[in-house]
């Protein structure tokens, strides 16, 4: 059986924030972001591919076409295909994030 | 933003499990399933979707193809297109999962 432990994924980067891939199929993948302070990801946009970012640890701030809003643990927020999105981290603790996207891009 | 708090979406019936809807988009749907103590997903298999179920809270009792194991909370599973696959829940205390499925069936 394939299983992953999330926490073995998470990996902080003092240079910038990493991408850690957790499960990849032939239909969707699922990384694990993780932040530090003031890290980001730029806000792009898929034209054909939904993301869903569900919130783990710390609080991060997401982008979803014009609205930014700061978003706790426990929370999933989705970007669907051609919305622009992206997730930064504005605050004083580290964040991380279960980030799945379907179809891979 | 669509955004929406799991723990908003638990629910548990004495009488079965229960899938609640969390996101639901073009190519993928995250539902959180609620397991009580005894209860089950009859093991199924989806010819053109993946799924990946995330462990949240308890131990769930997963089977994928001819394994069958114990996963604790904070572990993510896959089941490619295919295979059967199911949860339960062997335990004494609830369980609930994030399951994403892709594509939409």
């Amino acid at each position: 059986m394939e299983i992953t432990k999330l926490t073995d994924a998470e990996r902080f980067d003092p240079a910038k924030m990493t991408k850690n891939l957790l499960v990849a199929s032939d239909h969707m993948f699922c990384d694990l972001y993780c932040l530090e302070p003031g890290q980001a990801q730029k806000v792009h946009a898929h034209d054909g591919s939904d993301k869903v970012y569900v919130v783990l640890d710390g609080t991060a701030t997401l982008t979803v076409g014009e609205e930014v809003q700061a978003v706790g643990p426990g929370h999933a927020v989705v970007a669907r295909a051609g919305v622009a999105h992206g997730i930064r981290n504005d605050s004083a603790g580290r964040v991380t994030a279960l980030v799945v996207m379907a179809p891979k891009p």
